[in-house]
């Protein structure tokens, strides 16, 4: 099973999967997301981590956001024993690999995939001709370790980790959906409420105030909530209206969710 | 073979992939759409319409359209012999349901999925945690009385029904498309033009002129048409512009189709 | 293996893999693009170009760009040996077919295609009751001759072929890709500068100076690059900026490549 997660046009989806197909005719292939804004290696990373976490043990992901194709940047392959990732070494698999406790690195090598499969790796599209056929050929059962060689590390992107002090609880924007709701990495048992207690959101020097709820419905008209959501961290919603419109934020951003003692 | 209908972020749609190969490697699972218009209840009602005619006999269609989600809305299964439909029970099913005489229907119980997969079902995303698993079962054989109880009625929303008096054919708006072509839930047989009669549209409270053609390219260029679509209902048409925007109308609305003799 | 590229909604997308699947229930069908412009066949002509390049022999591509659907274009299927092609006879089968050495033609019987499936042929949607159904019967090893009669050639648009004359490459914007990129038909190996040699762009008028790169990334700032893409022809680029919003150009103009000595 290989999952597929581009910035790129779908024709170039499609030869990626041609190119799957073509090495290992019985694969599947699932599309994870193809909407990634243009070179944001945050978001598709996000992406990737919402795959990893709902795919079957053995899944390849692959990762085709990549501005700096056929530059020095180095192609690597990331296995976390369950799945394993490709993609370029420009931070896009910080998050996934985040879920898991034991990785190995290999720095994928264009030469050895284009003796495999017979053709040339072009400097403008390692989507379709070295990740998508070192993902067919891993998928037949090769090796990381045949398709190049060892890395003691991969870049990795900064990100804030949730922290909690007093009743401040710190973390990152990880997405914002399309229903306009901001999805943190704040682990969703982080917080708990006392009776008296008042809670808000902190954004980009603001501050709002929040209610808890326990799902998108149980809301008023209007009311900026915080739930756990499908992630299991916490989320700020706000009911059939975007949050995100309402508050502002963007992936990346620093994020407080606040507790205090009603005034 | 299982379809899916959503108004979800393509992430999303992905997780609820995972979920169906994690329970049944071997699924063959479709896309219909994932471009509702978010809480879209009427415009994914029509989508899961157009699958259910066109897939074989046994396939499973699941939707995620669902801002209840988590509340007391239920979660329903409708069993229609010919097909199966997973989805929360907000009046999504409708259309679907109308093509079938015989339909059984079953709240969806949680706690039984859940003890099925070994997954908690969170209170935000039932499309990965209960309705997907719910069809990877059904796909596997499990009958949906073993997924929950009876029940004896689902939400339905109203729909009227195309009706024909004089030579007034009355109806409904099901669908805009891309193409901006307006399709009605008139059957294409229900109005018979003779000679000397004028056929005009009644939408909105205006009247326009319309021409009876039987293809889309049959037209003169800013002509009206009338036509009966792929959905063997008919469909108004302005050849290659948008009719919608020339005509207005929305999903929903009401509209009439009038045979005169000509002044 | 069948392959889709049309500009329909998603939901008419679905019933053509409906269409499919009940009568070949293990086809395997994979999305080439439904984002083409509307009625766009030359966008729709580069993208099966695309597709058949990369997928494998015995591949079925469908198209469905088709506003002339139910008048009298014909229906028509090309073989081309290595690969198959369905779809409407107004020029979108021109790029893909370019490929191919010995073709060989058929118009498509609707009466024959109806004959077998056993359902009616529409006028207004033969992706489904035509094109996709003829699709699963060749990818059952149904022989194109069995489904209608032989044809000596089908439509085609004109392309400006690529030339070199002098410093001068001449040729066609075959696509304009979602980073903006400009991709040619110029093959990628027409032009070799030599020392002192300078590099312009020519389009719609106006002349731009170009540097030749060998990737995106290698590039300053704002500079404006050429550089071998991949469909192994010149492409005009602008590193992290849209080429194309900066020059101008849209599928089918003419555009030239001008090296010339440095004044």
């Amino acid at each position: 099973l290989i999952t597929l997660t581009t910035d790129l046009d779908e024709i170039y989806v499609a030869q990626m999967k041609g190119s799957i197909l073509s090495l290992r005719p019985d694969a599947r292939v699932v599309d994870v997301s193809h909407d990634e804004a243009r070179f944001d290696v945050r978001r598709a990373s996000f992406s990737m981590m919402c795959a990893a976490r709902a795919f079957p043990p053995g899944t390849i992901h692959v990762c085709v956001v990549d501005p700096g194709v056929g530059s020095v940047r180095r192609a690597v392959i990331a296995d976390a024993g369950e799945a394993l990732f490709v993609g370029p070494d420009n931070g896009v698999l910080t998050l996934p690999l985040s879920l898991y406790e034991r990785k190995r690195y290999f720095e994928l090598d264009a030469a050895e995939v284009s003796g495999r499969t017979g053709r040339p790796v072009s400097r403008t599209f390692h989507g379709r001709d070295l990740f998508a056929p070192a993902a067919a050929m891993l998928d037949s059962g090769v090796g990381p370790e045949e398709l190049g060689s060892k890395l003691y590390g991969i870049q990795l992107f900064p990100v804030l980790e949730p922290s909690l002090s007093g009743g401040r609880a710190r973390g990152t924007i990880l997405f914002v959906d399309g229903f306009g709701n901001i999805v943190t990495n704040i682990p969703g048992d982080l917080l708990r409420a006392e009776e008296g207690q008042s809670l808000s959101l902190e954004l980009g020097g603001k501050t709002f105030p929040l209610t808890s709820r326990s799902c998108y419905a149980d809301s008023e008209p209007g009311e900026l909530i915080l739930l756990v959501g499908s992630q299991d961290t916490y989320e700020v919603s706000l009911n059939r209206e975007r949050a995100q419109s309402a508050v502002g934020g963007r992936e990346g951003d620093e994020i407080s969710l606040v507790l205090e003692a009603q005034g």
